[in-house]
């Protein structure tokens, strides 16, 4: 709105003499600086806890789930083994659940238990680029901090890593004020399972359903993750059965995804400086072949050549003004694309089968698209669409977003998805669509953007960041389904149509007959082969 | 929507067995292990640093300003110094920025500038409940990591103690491997000024105008800080003038707040665990008493009595059963709220004074609520309506949102202000409202709420969560200061009725008087006698 700005721009030299001391009692910086201290990053995330995904009970308690889930998923994956997940949820009081999320996974090794579980920020997927579920190495250990804040207990970790080790049972706390795990017990018990790990937390939360419960998180990732058998103990096992076994799909593991390395162009001038300070390369050619992607000699010498630095300088003796202009000159060097074996996608035989055992629709179809780069990071988008069937066609379309095959049930209207498909036109696809809105229709839409590092827009990972090059690729394969899902919807129309007109056919062919059989006293067998003939006839006139 | 599940939930026993080994090499645990490691806090914030407000170059650009000015403000009134804060942005080239923010604080000690400015998670307001603008201690070394990341330049901090001490000026870069300050350069160097700092940051940034702008920032920050003079050097000095100061409204500094301790009604059961492990405390009395804000011996003895645990027991001693006991106790208990002299108000005359100098309005009100507390945490609110004048009638209202005296200027929908203006039935103001969205009309509204610990839903302090108890001030604030408003309005509507009468009078009384003297034929002094007569006459029975 039109403001009327009064307060007036004088244009005074400053003069620190004006500021009076007030009343008050000064204080000196030294008094000040006593107060100075370290803050634990898991203090800070102990009181900063809605960021982590932690907001209220029933968000906490669905944050868990997942933590624990995708974690179970990434160990199975990474060690090559077709995972079997079970996630068992009882209610103990009002307020309080005891979660258990156990996988056939390789297992942990013991030293690791305590620093996995009972620390934050620790792991071996925030320093690679890689896709897989997790990204912070902050997960599951917030999960254990949440339940001891809430209840006072401990995680427990019962791991076994070969049919031939023990199995280990651990406690672990996390010491909130130092960031360390401490280890309450340490015991060998008896486990009939050859390898995995089996988590346990106890907290207070809310258990609920909707678009945000536990239930629809298991149905969606189960979706995603069509190699997974899921089995899922809800909390109330009377009122929903005892166990609900999501079965596998395929058979199929997930091929495994490349580590790479980082891509010039998405490197930032401090990150590159980093990088000449920490190479192992003994000269600034060889840093940059070999600790980036993509670069062969003769790139490394054209870029060294167009910023005036030496191929032969140290890395390390790289002063700012340099690696300045080496930042400069990799813009300008043509690169070649990031290798795309990193990314592992779904694939599209296997969305439409998990989408036919998801809903019964009349129609589906599904695209995976080339991978792409967006900030020098890979990345790729599928999209599925189910159609027709028992879904209502009053209401906006059911949309299930995910990001390196985990669902995201929350902030639907922040994420690069939900604008993607509002800004795709649904009607020139036969949909409805109100103005700025999802779609209106018997729709189930899924759209699953893989990546070595998905730009989430918070920690709990919950929507993902705007940047045009996914929403672009988001639009296109949408676009394609859209298309397929447009002729569909007309064949359909045509279809109906043609059965009306059949329908009218059959209903007033046996009138003209008894018309003609009584105008020109035809016997049965007469009227019923002009029937015929009439039929015959219009049939063909229709068709034509 | 209504989906049709097909999935068939299948209660069978699990069998481990089902799950054979995909083609692909399987790897050990302690093959995974050797990824494992520590992330460091600011190599997570580099990453991620869109959850600190680095989303983007514009609001880099603000964000350091914001980080810089809010440092600044604290350190003045800290130490009880009436705060003169400038604020230089300097254009460097197309994309790059040096901003200085200088304050006449009490300087910084040297041993701390280091830690201060290189590294993230170090300060001195995170561990106290305490009225601040700064609450994490990751701020400032943020933006200067930023600044490093993007220009690969360190953040200069000059800072003087007192006339007596040198200056010292540090350039400072941080190792966001691990998240340890390096020191580059320090000398001491001359320095015109008594005490204070000037921090320099140097960063690829992108200065625009409109909502979230620094203009606007500063603006903002002016009017919640009266008490303050700003001088701000824009980076175009050709195009809006060499520097802008925003005079002192007011010369008296806010009172010093006092830190509290936490309030027993907002302690989890985990942080009470470990208040007992930590407490200097020799029995769970004192430590209930002593730690606690608003506990007396009564009241711990009635806690200890009804949880069965003896008001003697050592607190290191006593057990997560115990613990859970006292924690339920607590929440039994009648105990005082938590004392409300650690919230610093701005002031209603201050609000007023401030709204004067923003904008020419026809009308000013304003109001600061008692305190009152949420989640044990005292808070207060405080509105400031301008109402009329130069401000446009067509568009929605402006709304300042202010947390601890800092403007909010991002996420407006996503914070609990916006929740309850929105919430307000402004149409019983005499003002119009459509449905679900902000008033329309000519009034600018002021928003602060001042809090020991302010429950943003961001670590770049956007939005204020949605805590109920916070709401409803907000609104009781509003409503007060909304009924002003429409006794306002409808005042002015009588008045504007009246003048139209006036009018009236003052149009058609010479037109009478001329109709009279000519059927009468009347002199002139006979007529204006006649028109002075009417006039009183009329006026008079307008009045009754």
């Amino acid at each position: 709105m039109a403001k009327a700005p009064k307060r007036k721009v004088a244009k005074t030299k400053r003069s620190r003499a004006k500021a009076k001391p007030a009343a008050r009692a000064q204080k000196s910086a030294s008094e000040l600086a006593k107060g100075q201290r370290d803050i634990s990053v898991s203090e800070f995330f102990a009181k900063n806890r809605h960021l982590l995904g932690f907001d209220n009970p029933s968000k906490a308690l669905l944050t868990t789930v997942k933590e624990g889930v995708d974690n179970a998923l990434d160990a199975c994956e990474e060690a090559g083994i077709l995972p079997n997940v079970r996630v068992e949820i009882v209610q103990i009081s009002e307020t309080r659940f005891r979660i258990a999320i156990e996988d056939n996974g390789p297992g942990v090794v013991n030293s690791q238990v305590p620093k996995i579980f009972g620390s934050l920020l620790y792991g071996s997927k925030f320093h690679r680029l890689r896709q897989s579920r997790g990204q912070q190495g902050i997960g599951i250990s917030a999960a254990g901090m949440y339940g001891l804040l809430t209840t006072g207990k401990p995680i427990v970790v019962t791991t076994r890593t070969g049919p031939r080790k023990d199995t280990r049972k651990l406690e672990v706390v996390i010491d909130t004020k130092r960031n360390e795990p401490k280890v309450k017990r340490d015991e060998v018990v008896k486990w009939d399972v050859k390898h995995g790990t089996r988590v346990e937390i106890e907290l207070e939360g809310n258990y609920r359903g909707g678009q945000h419960s536990v239930d629809a998180y298991i149905r969606q990732i189960s979706l995603a993750n069509p190699h997974a058998e899921i089995t899922y103990v809800p909390p109330k096992a009377e009122e929903f059965g005892a166990e609900h076994v999501f079965p596998r799909v395929s058979k199929e593991i997930p091929p495994e995804t490349a580590e790479i390395k980082p891509h010039p162009y998405g490197v930032e001038l401090g990150v590159l400086m980093q990088m000449f300070r920490d190479t192992q390369a003994r000269n600034v050619r060889s840093c940059l072949t070999g600790d980036f992607s993509r670069v062969s000699q003769r790139t490394a010498t054209e870029i060294c050549d167009s910023a005036g630095v030496a191929t032969s300088r140290r890395p390390s003796e790289i002063s700012r003004e340099s690696a300045e202009k080496i930042h400069a000159a990799i813009q300008r060097a043509k690169i070649m694309a990031p290798p795309m074996d990193c990314i592992a996608p779904i694939g599209e035989t296997l969305i439409e089968r998990a989408l036919r055992a998801e809903v019964d629709a009349d129609f589906y179809t599904s695209v995976t698209r080339r991978a792409t780069v967006y900030r020098g990071n890979p990345f790729l988008v599928e999209v599925g669409l189910a159609y027709g069937g028992d879904m209502s066609s009053e209401d906006s379309i059911s949309l299930y977003r995910y990001a390196n095959r985990v669902p995201l049930q929350y902030q639907q209207g922040a994420c690069a998805v939900t604008k993607a498909v509002i800004a795709t036109d649904w009607k020139s696809y036969q949909m409805q669509q109100p103005r700025g809105a999802l779609p209106v229709g018997p729709m189930l839409a899924m759209v699953h953007i893989a990546s070595v590092w998905v730009p989430f827009t918070s920690e709990s990972k919950e929507a993902i960041a705007h940047y045009p090059e996914i929403i672009k690729e988001i639009r296109l394969g949408l676009q394609e389904c859209g298309r397929r899902v447009a002729s569909h919807i007309r064949k359909r129309r045509r279809e109906s149509d043609e059965a009306k007109k059949r329908a009218y056919i059959e209903k007033y062919i046996p009138q003209v007959a008894v018309g003609l059989q009584q105008i020109l006293g035809l016997n049965d067998a007469h009227t019923k082969k002009i029937v015929r003939n009439l039929t015959d006839v219009l049939e063909k006139s229709r068709k034509m």
